[in-house]
C-alpha cells in the first residue's frame, strides 16, 4: 500500500527475492510507474487487490495509515500479517493494534530525499536499521514472518517498545530538525542589514551541516512535530535548559565549565555517529 | 610570525609568488619542519628575525597576538605593516591598533581540521573570503599593500568593521558551535538507558551533520567563546527566544505557524550556503 519511495524500494527488493509483489496506490500514474520501475509483479487503485497478499506493507504517508487500514479490513483474511514504515510508532500501533491482530509495527530507518516511485532504490534498506515495535499481544508467528523479510532486505533489525522508538527518534532526528532550523531563524533576526549580508557571505561548512536539516522538507519536519509532538516536547524542554546553562557559563566566563562540555561532546559524539 | 596551519599556507603561496617568507616560532622543530616542507624561506625562533619585513603576518593562536606585538614592536622599523589572522577581530584591533598604526585586521575564513606546519596547503585560500578589519585611522597605504598580497592569494576580499565581523561570525560559526554541541548534550540527558542506546544506534545523517561542529576540537570552541563573548551572547539571546516560540508552537498545535517557519527557513538557506 503505498508505492513512493519507501513502498517502491520494498517492493524492487522483494522481488528480487522471489516474493511476487502487488501494489496499490490511489494514483493511476503511480501504478503505471511502478510497473513499468519493475517495482511491483501488478498494481491498481482498487484496495481489495491486496486482499489475498500474506504480508501487506502500509507504506502510504502517516497521515493515511490509519485510515487506509480502515479501509482496507474488512477485505482482510484473519491471519493475514500487516507491518506499516512509519517513522512514528506510537501513534500509528495505538490505532492498528486494537483493530487487527496480526499487525506488526515498522520503522525502515533508510531514506532518499526524493519522493514517489521513481526514487525507489534497489538495497536501500541493506546495513540499515530497521526497528520493529510488536505489542505484548502480537502473535509471535506475525512477528516471525515480519523479521524474516526483513532479515532478506538485509537491514539491521531492532526490536523496542514503540514510545521507546519515538523518544529514540526524537533526540536524533526530530530535535535536529527544530534546533537546526532556529539557527537559520534566528540569524535572520540580526536587526543590522549590513551584518546579515556578512553572515550570509561568510556562511561556510559549519553553518552548511548545522543547518542542513532545518532547511530539508517543511512537510517532513511538520509531521514529526505533529505526530510525536511530547516525545519532541520533551527534547525541545531538556535542550533549553541545558542551553540555559551554556548561556549561564559564557555570560559568567565560566570557561572551565564551557571547556569540561566541549570536551565532554567531542567524546561523546561518536557514540552516536562516526 | 607563527608556523600552523594558516601561517605555513601562507608563506607557501607566498613563496610560490616570488616573495622572500622569514618564519619565526617559538618551537625550534616547527622551524626545522618549516623549512623542510618549504613553507619558509628561513626560519628562526628568535623575534627579531622577522624585523626587516614589509609585513608581518601574526599567525599565533588568539591568545599570544597581542603579547606577540608587544614583544615585537621595539625591534620594528615604523612604516612596517602588520597585519592578523585571528577569527575574532575587534579584541585583536582594540589593542594593536593603538599600539602600532599600520595594522590592518584580517581574518582569512580558510582552515584546515589539522594543526600544525604539516597541515599547510598550497592555494588554501584561493576563492575564500579574506575580510579585512581596517580602522578609520588606518593609513591607506598599509590597507593597499595587505590588499594587494591577499588578492595575489586568490581570495575574496571583504572590507567591515571588527565588531560587525565578529557579530557575522557569531551568528555562523560561533553560535552554530554551540547549538551544536549542546544536541549532543541534551540527548545524553535522557534519563532512559535503553532510549539513549536506541538513539546512539539509530543515528544516520541527520544527527551526524548537526551534530558536527559541536563535536570538533573543544579547545578552539573554547576560543570562541572567550574572545566573542558579547557577540555569540546576542546569538545565544536570539536563539532561545526563537526557540521559545517553536517551543510554544508545538505546546499549542499551532501547525500553521511551524510549517510556515518551516518553509521560510527551507527558503532562507540558500542565502547563506548552496
Amino acid at each position: 500500500m503505498g508505492l513512493g519511495s519507501i513502498g517502491g524500494s520494498l517492493g524492487l527488493d522483494l522481488r528480487s527475492l522471489g516474493f511476487r509483489v502487488v501494489g496499490v496506490s490511489r494514483n493511476p500514474d503511480t501504478c503505471q510507474k511502478a510497473i513499468a520501475l519493475g517495482l511491483v509483479d501488478e498494481a491498481s487503485v482498487s484496495l481489495p487487490t491486496v486482499a489475498s497478499a500474506q504480508v501487506i506493507f502500509l507504506c502510504t504517508p502517516i497521515a493515511a495509515i490509519a485510515k487506509t487500514t480502515l479501509e482496507l479490513i474488512p477485505h482482510l483474511f484473519p491471519n493475514t500479517i500487516l507491518t506499516d514504515v512509519g517513522s512514528v510508532k506510537e501513534p500509528i500501533v495505538e490505532v492498528i493494534a486494537p483493530l487487527w491482530q496480526n499487525f506488526v509495527g515498522g520503522h525502515p530507518m533508510a531514506g532518499t530525499t526524493q519522493q514517489g516511485p521513481e526514487a525507489a532504490q534497489a538495497g536501500l534498506f541493506q546495513g540499515k536499521p530497521y526497528v520493529l515495535t510488536p505489542t505484548d499481544s502480537t502473535p509471535a508467528t506475525a512477528i516471525k514472518t515480519v523479521e524474516e523479510l526483513v532479515r532478506q532486505l538485509q537491514a539491521q533489525i531492532y526490536y523496542c517498545r514503540a514510545p521507546e522508538h519515538d523518544q529514540a527518534v526524537a533526540w536524533i532526528s526530530h530535535l535536529p530538525v527544530m534546533v537546526s532550523a532556529n539557527l537559520i531563524n534566528a540569524c535572520l533576526q540580526e536587526p543590522e542589514p549590513t551584518v546579515l549580508e556578512l553572515a550570509q557571505q561568510f556562511a561556510s561548512s559549519g553553518f552548511r551541516d548545522t543547518s542542513r536539516v532545518g532547511g530539508g522538507n517543511p512537510e517532513l519536519g511538520l509531521m514529526m512535530a505533529q505526530y510525536n509532538r511530547q516525545a519532541l516536547l520533551k527534547g525541545l524542554y531538556q535542550y533549553r535548559q541545558s542551553l540555559e546553562q551554556i548561556t549561564d557559563w559564557v555570560e559568567g566566563e565560566n570557561w572551565q565549565a564551557l571547556a569540561d562540555l566541549l570536551r565532554m561532546t567531542q567524546q561523546a559524539r561518536p557514540d552516536f555517529v562516526d
